[in-house]
């Protein structure tokens, strides 16, 4: 199978202009197939304000009424996502930017109310990656907004690292994928105070080991068990990163 | 060759929920490939007006400083093409939505200044049609906002119109093209004030006689120009309807 690197970079450095240049340009650089899952959070924050709508989080994620859809429908599917494919064309990548509407690509119901009403969130139910293995194979690079629907008519604002982690172990049917998640450290620490203890390589007896000992702990749980989720669903290995570092051969290699 | 049907809705028919949804009903039960070029200007004025950006026409074109290239990146790309997307999607069209930059689709010139700088505004230079029209073949529908790209990282408002017409014209070396504008009127009138007086046919010769006795006259001249022009460069009929009109063969068709 040919590979496929799906790499998801959220947070600031997709949403100044000056960094995101910077990081299109080592994106473009990497070989072979690719797919690009941006976020826009503080972009849709900012409009969202000068719109005269609060943004209201729990837990990191935005609750999203029906104003808030409409905001990041806005940022995300057009002013972050069409940035980016503009610039990436300006950088010889044929890039086709997404959202899960598009194609049918990403189909999720509304998230159900237990102690929080989200609002306008979905949970992923059902990737569609036929067209998109289809283009991917032919050149394309698709960039995927943090977007999904319901089939029902409605946009649902559906998490990036889901969308990353989805998009992986769907397009693992037709390539050999590695999965990138790029975040603020460059890779998951040993010594949460030393930003260059660095662990190379995990596996889970190691990522159990580390669990026990207290070296893991609280948010890195979650995204290493995404992690080993998405391995034991047939993404080939998950790299956790900055995105500073794209391309270096750097980070945390998350393996079986 | 197949069939394949582009049709151009503007105006407040797409911006209006009820409206919007009669519309991509009849659209969606169109026979054979489609394409569809939607507008969004009521909106794009809207959310200026909020974000407390003055919206500038000139003749109806819209003055494109880099907020207000915001906004419609925005507006078109975002919140009215993903909106349409959604919608085609619930009704059973697996519908694709695009700006030019997406598979560098359309690329186009920034518009040089000469009495009037309209700011980012992109005259179209070259049409990419491979991948879309094999997507096509395999049942997808694209949905085209009226944004193109200068292929140097710039996102730039295009007219619906040019883009409906040079889709059709680039469409029209893979398939046999019907370019369908929908605009307030049931068709080109012999009777301005009788909105019933539609004349069903139109070709060159009598274009030229009823422009010499004054009975088509000034907007409807370059849309009748653009309808020749595009018959001239392979698209087969154009169709100038309404949009509450669309499927029912009703209209004026122009031939060559």
């Amino acid at each position: 199978m040919e590979k496929l690197t799906v790499i998801k970079v959220g947070g600031k450095i997709v949403e100044e202009e000056n960094s995101l240049l910077a990081l299109l340009e080592r994106f473009s650089a990497i070989d072979g197939h690719k797919v690009l899952v941006h976020g826009g959070g503080r972009s849709a924050t900012a409009i969202a304000t000068k719109l005269g709508i609060e943004s209201k989080m729990v837990d990191g994620r935005r609750i999203t009424d029906e104003e808030t859809l409409k905001v990041v429908t806005m940022v995300y599917g057009g002013l972050v996502n069409k940035s980016i494919v503009a610039k990436l064309q300006a950088l010889g990548v044929n890039a086709l930017g997404l959202t899960g509407a598009d194609l049918n690509y990403m189909r999720s119901d509304k998230r159900p109310v237990k102690t929080v009403d989200y609002g306008f969130v979905g949970d992923v139910k059902e990737v569609n990656s036929e067209l998109l293995s289809d283009l991917i194979a032919k050149g394309v690079v698709p960039v995927l907004a943090p977007l999904t629907h319901d089939k029902k008519g409605n946009m649902l604002n559906t998490n990036a690292d889901t969308i990353a982690g989805e998009s992986a172990k769907a397009l693992a049917k037709h390539f050999d994928v590695t999965l990138v998640y790029c975040f603020e450290k460059k890779g998951v620490l040993l010594d949460a105070n030393d930003d260059d203890s660095v662990i190379p390589e995990i596996n889970r007896s190691l990522f159990d080991e580390y669990v026990a000992k207290g070296i893991i702990t609280e948010g890195m749980i979650p995204k290493l068990e995404n992690s080993f989720e998405a391995i034991s669903s047939g993404v080939s290995k998950v790299i956790i990163t900055k995105a500073d570092e794209l391309g270096n051969d750097s980070g945390t290699v998350i393996v079986a």
